[in-house]
């Protein structure tokens, strides 16, 4: 929509941000391929196939939602060591489709399984036998309609040929979009980083962009690296980054059933052995993997379903972790709060409003809010200097930065969210029309 | 907006809700005036005076917000036998103005005591002195503005040179219309009842239509009744009656710092004494009173900003209240069901999601659900005989009932919510402008 992505992420490095998309080539191990399987009755791409020659470790945060899509159910039924393929559709979210849905992904895994051992045939030395266990999937798009198993089936043969051992910028590109939904912008993104001397690659792409809520992973988010790290250290790490990033993000307060963000790790990259997810030797690897994460994140909020502005809440100094979680998500997530930002109105009487029903016991005459640099309430009182004509010029912004500060601890979280708009509504009271 | 409200209430008892308006008369002991103090730049009126010649007994409820407004502060300081006066004014809601707000109601309470004192003297064979812990206020508006007690108190002396003995139709009906804000319906209601042989009335005004969620009493409600019942017993009436009313409606999900419902008893009725909440003789009159307070929370939802129409969430057989209540707003709140309705979508799908983030363990297999009469979900499969035809032309009424049956206990909740428009963007965006 209107806001620009590269803008709202240059405050933090500007460069560096405007090189990602080039910097997506090729990360040993991982091949991928997309293609139409006519889902949407059109000829864009529904079906992204992620492909783990030799397997790849891995780890996955799923949705906290009580009624989780059948694909989901697989792939918390599925115990490998390695995974070899991951599938996502876009369109059906196999979600209350019951046994259908899960037959269904037996028989399309049975199709990828016998497909992938050929393939192992003609290409490797030591050719492997892929097993059902080694596949999962992502799916997203509408709930409680059948699964489209044969439209499905009928594709993997040409999506497997189709799959080439070289990366580059354009097949990652067609992966980010293949996998989008109501998603106006591809969302992709990349880091270096090192594990002793040996330089490591970490990409990721990522859909929004409605039912996204902070409960636990949110959308659907894969993540690619070619270091060595084992299934454990990874659940570790992915779960850790996650709450600062993926967790931190509202668009709309509604949680997907079918939520979910891997990482596969191809150990392609020969690095000096990590042993534990506190090895300092980790440490360079934890910062990108969340920057990966936190770029992934935002690009799913900025990309919101209807959003014309891109909001931070920095939440600073409370008692707790989870009370500041509390009052960043109460603001993130009150709509009143987010129409006054789309109508460029500094009425800070909402954010008030969202802290006070936030539930946490406060002392309001310690209170301070900011727009951007703008003090306006200070020690609970408006700021007599505040000028409301400045606020509104700031609300102008295509990104607005709130913060609150409680001063009662020690303790901050920054949410991330966008506005409110008629788009917003346009989109989803003509979803499925 | 687009809703009827005659039509979504005339399920229940048509004649009779098509009569209430015009059966609003005069209440023994209370008296009203309006007037306008200019604070919205128009004419139009934005105080309201109750005024209890007597005194009432009373119980109030207000808001749970962490954040509450002066006059609410205000109302909890008092501790007074008997109310006296009861002052609403709207466009300001004296909230986040620290001791600017608070003692500018000290300073108005002062004028109201005294020229309610004069009064007194004027008409009264006993009169009585008023004292300031006798007057309570209600505000509501904007947070964070400088009260305006300079414009308020020049209306006093008018306010009360207006107020009459007797009350009709239309000095109810400028009360109700003068305590509105974005509300485009004035709400009143009333019921009759018995307390022994003697016949009860109960009055009750409203408004909405922002920031309603459920946490306590939510907006602003002021019931009247002329049965005598001392204030302990109101206050349980009033908390009992509440958690199925007006804590059981969603608009926006936001919470205001100003919520406040009262029940004013001015005891003018001579009844058989009612010494507790159990007494039998008190049966018809608890249940008048939940219909007036039902009757106010549908006319706050039903006109709830931007509403197109009314919906009311049927969470049945949970195991327990809190379990059925969470699902309930879970659904209503969920901005994706709302915009679904309001696109006239029945897409049910967007329920199964919101019932599974409520966090809420149950059984998916037990699962059913309805729109109106029709049988979507049954026992967690999509009903052979579903036609979503059927279900989109449901979807054109005014008046949505959904129906989620969980099968694991015998508790309900129901939760009245409306739909999410554009209309609801523009409102919010511009409020101030």
């Amino acid at each position: 929509m209107g806001i620009n992505l590269t803008n709202f992420l240059s405050s933090k490095s500007k460069s560096k941000r405007m090189m990602e998309f080039q910097d997506l080539d090729h990360i040993d191990g991982v091949s991928i391929s997309t293609v139409s399987a006519n889902l949407y009755n059109s000829s864009r791409d529904d079906l992204v196939m992620f492909y783990f020659r030799d397997g790849a470790n891995s780890a996955s945060v799923y949705t906290q939602s009580k009624i989780i899509s059948e694909n989901i159910k697989w792939n918390l039924n599925q115990k490998a060591k390695k995974i070899f393929s991951l599938l996502i559709n876009t369109r059906n979210a196999n979600c209350f489709t019951g046994r259908q849905g899960y037959k269904s992904l037996e028989k399309i895994a049975e199709i990828i399984s016998q497909k992938l051992t050929e393939k192992q045939k003609e290409d490797d030395e030591e050719p492997k036998k892929i097993k059902l266990k080694e596949i999962i999937f992502g799916c997203t798009g509408t709930i409680g309609e059948n699964f489209p198993e044969d439209k499905i089936k009928s594709k993997i043969p040409e999506l497997i040929n189709k799959l080439k051992y070289t990366q580059n910028k354009l097949v990652w590109m067609k992966a980010a979009l293949g996998i989008m939904t109501t998603d106006t912008q591809p969302k992709m993104t990349m880091e270096k980083c090192f594990i002793g001397n040996s330089e490591i690659k970490i990409f990721g792409v990522a859909k929004g962009s409605g039912m996204i809520q902070p409960n636990m992973a949110t959308t659907l988010g894969y993540i690619f690296t070619d270091a060595d790290i084992k299934n454990d250290i990874l659940k570790k790490l992915l779960k850790k980054n996650i709450a600062t990033t993926f967790n931190a993000i509202s668009c709309d307060s509604d949680t997907s059933t079918n939520d979910m963000v891997s990482i596969f790790s191809t150990g392609k990259s020969k690095h000096p052995k990590i042993n534990s997810i506190n090895d300092e030797k980790l440490k360079d690897f934890d910062n990108a993997l969340n920057k990966v994460l936190l770029n992934l994140a935002k690009r799913v909020v900025a990309d919101g379903e209807g959003a014309s502005k891109f909001i931070t809440v920095n939440v600073q100094e409370c008692k707790n972790d989870i009370e500041a979680k509390k009052i960043a998500f109460s603001i993130s997530n009150s709509p009143l709060v987010k129409t006054a930002i789309a109508g460029e109105d500094p009425n800070w009487g909402r954010i008030i409003m969202a802290i006070g029903k936030a539930g946490v016991h406060l002392n309001y005459e310690k209170l301070s809010i900011k727009f951007g640099t703008i003090m306006i309430v200070q020690n609970g009182k408006v700021n007599p200097n505040y000028k409301e004509e400045e606020a509104a010029e700031y609300m102008k912004n295509d990104s607005i930065d709130i913060y609150v500060n409680i001063s009662s601890g020690s303790k901050n979280f920054t949410a991330y969210t966008m506005d409110l708009t008629k788009k917003y509504i346009e989109i989803n009271a003509d979803y499925r029309s």
